[in-house]
């Protein structure tokens, strides 16, 4: 791979838009106020300022709240709690490749459910589950999802709160992505909306202060969290408190809705600056804009091997996701394109060195 | 409990010997140095610049290192990595309770071999050995062992090896005391010695720099620790990066080694204090001075209930860990004191508080 390689493949954020100072200020704060705190061990459940700042932006109690060790090993904890061998585990057609990966690690029986431009196809749900599907989970990413970039309507919202009331499963509500949002109008989670103890909700700090710091959580019943807290300590005693303490300093101080206001702004401008590069470089491409988050699922036409594309694409420098990836069957024609680490200066060059790729396959010659 | 308790339970440093004014300044380095390194995902195996320092502490090369959030979490992804339900198991009697906690719950057949004051029964594990046990693992806490502050001495260093090698066991040598060393000349590590890649080797941050701080490592063979390194990418994508890029300029700007002289030197009053204290109030006590880490096991008269004296001592505000949390079975009339927690001026009041509630019980001066 060329050493100037333009790579939409990770969902991370460049580093611009990382509030280094702000995070400094943070550490400098954490170890002055709160020594103790931020170098004892502590407990499972978190930092216990922090737990309590999410339990308010939740408004919730804070018993149903467990900071850990970035949201991944949030899923994990629940994964281990809630899934067993053989359980049915409901999620969106593509999905975070890692979710897939963990769910058939456990020996889950992943039903994949296909997404829509507005959410998961809760209709088609609604059948499974008349046709005797009995999940024991039903994975959603609600804002943004990853890899698609579409978000979960109100109207679906409550339809699935209500599926789930209905057949007794539980929604894990996987929402990094809620506060990036840069067009258009926030939705209520779910968690919110929930009268029925169906929705375990799971964050994380990755996307507004930053990933290295590692910093996610629950958010559910106060049982079930009692109960991951066990698995929690057993796992790892406590979780990391000087990175918790400077989390909870950095939001305490209000940096972190500067630190959002920054990364919104950019996203913004990414998503404009890809789409136009796409409608100049590569009109076959088929997409929805999305309004917040990180990725966009581009479609190319049906034939194209979007394999031999990533290939061709390596040799001229630059890198994405196969659509394949996030799927356990198909999406052959299908990339994830993520604009959090590409800074505009860098966008045009890189769709440009996509559509070079695309133009020296033989499968897209044929299907244009 | 009263609420001036004097805790000997917990194995962690009082607030006075943690360096917060050094992690203060490690932390503003690390933002400043190395942003980039600190606040982006990094990779499973920790942050590069700390893992080479650690390769190099060890002699051995990076490949075989794996940082972690803290060595708890590496013992979980060992475990994992190299125990099945069923696989015997062989730990120390006593041994860490959170150990036989995690090896139990895996469903592990664990075998306890009596711990000497030189460490593990080398001559009983021989004849288990001979007498068809084939262990998956033997753990082993070479130094200032916890509970027991016991050291395995060098000829029974080099006898454990002798028996992995012939018996084809992996050695897993937990180590994170070693550096707190306070009298005595320090021995090798069963890894330096190891000619047959039969250990594994795990160690903290967490009592040369802090515990709240959730760094520490593994060291193994190149294919083990890549291994390792798929489970933990799965379970978190990465560890804390911010943590571990303060733990490295810590480590790089020589703010350990002052760190280490500080807690070697108040764990050696403490020592001191609380053997003199002892011996003036509770001379039935039996125990043997530990040369460095956390620990002393204290075993009583024959006959005495130590799950009794916990109550009373819990009433005069006093506070230890009962000995049979260490063990399967047995250990009636032992207890862990862990002075690492306590001031040298609340030592002699805490003994006299449990002189107190040993002279209270009926068992005591029957056995006296």
């Amino acid at each position: 791979m060329p050493s100037d390689t333009i790579s939409f493949a990770r969902g991370a954020p460049s580093l611009d838009i990382v509030d280094i100072d702000g995070l400094r200020d943070a550490a400098t704060r954490a170890f002055t106020n709160d020594p103790g705190g931020a170098t004892a061990y502590g407990t499972s459940i978190g930092y216990v300022p922090l737990r309590r700042w999410i339990a308010e932006q939740h408004d919730v109690d804070e018993q149903q709240v467990l900071v850990t060790n970035g949201s991944m090993q949030a899923d994990a904890f629940l994964f281990a709690t809630l899934v067993a061998a053989g359980d049915a585990v409901v999620v969106e057609q593509p999905t975070y490749d890692r979710t897939l990966l963990n769910l058939t690690s456990l020996g889950a029986a992943v039903r994949m459910v296909a997404l829509q431009t507005d959410g998961i196809d809760t209709a088609a749900l609604r059948e499974q589950l008349a046709g005797g599907l009995a999940p024991a989970l039903a994975h959603i990413i609600p804002n943004f999802q990853n890899p698609a970039g579409y978000t979960l309507s109100l109207a679906k919202r409550e339809e699935l709160l209500a599926l789930a009331a209905e057949h007794g499963f539980t929604i894990f509500e996987d929402d990094p992505y809620r506060h990036i949002r840069f067009s258009g109008e926030s939705l209520p989670t779910m968690l919110s909306m929930d009268e029925s103890e169906s929705v375990v909700y799971a964050s994380s700090f990755s996307k507004t202060v930053c990933p290295g710091i590692r910093v996610g959580y629950l958010v559910g019943a106060p049982a079930l969290i009692a109960k991951i807290q066990k698995v929690a300590t057993n796992t790892y005693i406590s979780p990391n408190m000087v990175a918790q303490s400077i989390v909870y300093e950095f939001c305490a101080s209000g940096a972190i809705e500067r630190s959002i206001a920054t990364v919104k702004s950019a996203l913004a401008e990414r998503v404009a600056a890809l789409t136009q590069a796409l409608d100049d470089h590569l009109p076959e491409a088929r997409y929805t804009p999305p309004q917040g988050g990180y990725f966009m699922w581009v479609q190319l036409p049906e034939g194209v091997s979007v394999a031999a594309l990533f290939e061709a694409a390596k040799e001229r420098g630059v890198a994405f996701v196969k659509g394949a990836d996030f799927l356990l069957e198909g999406g052959d024609n299908a990339l994830r394109l993520a604009y959090s680490g590409v800074t505009v200066d860098r966008i045009d060059e890189g769709i440009e060195r996509l559509a070079d790729a695309y133009r020296s396959l033989s499968g897209a010659a044929a299907a244009a």
